[in-house]
């Protein structure tokens, strides 16, 4: 059974509070009838801090598409390659033992995709397969663990490198103030992630099922409009709401694998924004301190996109409360409205065995 | 094993031939010095007419970079359900049938991809899984059918469509006059494909193996610049010399697979330009006339991107010539440099077997 191991996760250096996002947002759309509903919506977010990987000054500037682009690929080659190797040492494998990569970003375009100089700038096989994703936005991070599940399900033996690179702060558009663009002004952070589903051995999340969804006739409800300027957030006002459709689709997918969407053991959820955990806990009867490490992202971060399942993950990991075969889910969501699921059971390190007590267990009439 | 059936294709209304790509690069670059050499380059490229999906007029114009991506989004929309339908219809499924869409496409950026308009205006499940893949450019024709091989290796009983889109004409960029990017005017044509991968039964191309490979150091020799006004790309001289490092990888595919590259019965290649076919003729030592599916598609549509190996695949099924067993490569080529490749034999109809035979087949001992 595939296994999804410890992420690694890296935010950038420069910080913006709350405090500080309500601020600029005042001084910058000041006298806007829609200002104070803006305000109030990202007061609600409850991010206190986003990491972003330039100074305020020039994040508040937009340089025009070319330089954005050029920043989002040298600040992407300068902070993946560290978590990258955390999450393989978190895997116990180095760059050879890796066959695919499923890179994922929605917040800048590269072609080449960022694989082609992993692959050449970090000792990844000249044969390791090129699986990038950018137009998935938030759902992306579930969808990588999906398909890299996928992959090591059709080969058992392989490894699948997952990174999640998403520098939202590069979206950033002085001149929309419309509010869905004014909330996620003040909504998304920037973060780097990878982790490793290896095919077989780990220690994490043993990939049991996996599931996506997509919400009908919702295309327009989360989008970027692709203009000279590069990629506009767009946010319908019913986004907030989609948890009550969504809610019947996770819990028959843990009534397929057999188990009681209550009664898991943790729940690893696209922390899109706080009313999501709050609706989930409401439509599933969850208590909503099982969704702690989704909101820890949330409020520490912000929303980081695909990397959201990541980092809750790794908190998880880090809370290290979890016993073998405790059982959960993983969600994203994203535009489409898309969900991309999956459910699984704690796979905890085997234990060592000493070399005498297996030579004993081995029945003589072999 | 899976197959992958028969492809549809289509080609848009507009059409330009070599002579009036020759007399409007001349009107349009009078007296530059690289003039010359891009009109032998493009005499060179033996493509004797493109098709585009706006009339010559306004593809010699750019509109402005959210207008084109309009453009791309309206044209997609219009034009990708009937090759969906027919690639169905050859694969003798519905929509109902198929578990996950591969939508390949680098002349655009839609998010939601395309995947999502597809689930809700064309009847394909909600819970379908989509893979938009928007930065294997040229390579992601044969991406798709590999990674379509391994979903439906994981999950035998699965379907996936694979949808290949590309607009190249809203990708010309009229201020650019490199050479590279003259060439690349002369040569890049419209068309939209659409391929089903039936994990069990289905006739085409038994599906037995593929591969990826990355040329070492070569990220920069096909690429896109990111700008305000798209994407431009980018060719460097050294790409058309690229057979040489990859001929010994395809012909390693095929041994590991216990063929000789030499002696298959048929070779889909991803014809990038003309020299792509000669130099893997005299480095394979293979006859001209074996890729002669690839060269009409170069000629007649020109280099339509991820779409050429599913194009010269449906012309092998037109000729009607494979014979149980034939065993053949596919082989797409893009940035990276990164080639997509897979070995397969052709699986022909299951011969009707009439009922009574069939009685009287099974034995009595049974």
């Amino acid at each position: 059974m595939p296994t999804l191991c410890k992420p690694s996760v890296d935010v950038p250096e420069y910080v913006i509070t709350m405090e500080e996002t309500l601020q600029f947002a005042e001084e910058t759309h000041r006298g806007k009838p829609q200002l104070p509903l803006a305000l109030r919506l990202i007061r609600n977010t409850g991010v206190r801090k986003r990491h972003v990987v330039q100074p305020i000054e020039k994040t508040l500037r937009h340089p025009g598409l070319e330089e954005r682009n050029r920043i989002f690929e040298a600040e992407s080659k300068k902070r993946c390659p560290k978590v990258i190797e955390e999450a393989l040492a978190n895997a116990r494998l180095t760059a050879r033992d890796i066959d695919a990569i499923i890179f994922v970003s929605c917040t800048g375009f590269l072609m080449p995709s960022m694989t082609a100089w992993l692959i050449n700038n970090m000792g990844f096989r000249t044969d390791t397969r090129q699986i990038p994703i950018a137009q998935l936005g938030c759902a992306a991070g579930g969808a990588a663990i999906n398909r890299a599940h996928d992959f090591c399900t059709a080969y058992p033996r392989s490894n699948v490198l997952i990174v999640s690179c998403e520098l939202c702060s590069l979206c950033y558009q002085p001149d929309d103030d419309g509010i869905g663009s004014l909330l996620s002004d003040g909504l998304f952070g920037d973060a780097v992630a990878a982790a490793v589903v290896r095919g077989s051995g780990g220690v994490g999340v043993s990939l049991e099922r996996n599931a996506s969804y997509i919400i009908p006739g919702t295309e327009s409800w989360i989008s970027y409009a692709v203009r000279s300027t590069g990629f506009h957030f767009q946010l319908d006002r019913r986004v907030p709401g989609t948890m009550e459709p969504l809610a019947p689709v996770l819990r028959r997918l843990a009534a397929d694998h057999g188990w009681d969407i209550a009664g898991l053991d943790f729940y690893i959820i696209h922390a899109g924004g706080p009313r999501i955990l709050a609706d989930l806990s409401k439509y599933l009867g969850v208590d909503l301190d099982m969704f702690r490490h989704s909101w820890a992202t949330l409020t520490e971060y912000g929303n980081i996109a695909s990397a959201v399942v990541l980092d809750a993950l790794r908190r998880l990991f880090e809370e290290d409360t979890m016993t073998p075969d405790a059982t959960g889910i993983i969600a994203g969501f994203g535009p489409g409205i898309t969900a991309e699921m999956a459910v699984g059971s704690w796979r905890a390190e085997a234990p060592a065995v000493p070399a005498d007590a297996l030579r004993q267990a081995v029945p003589v009439s072999l």
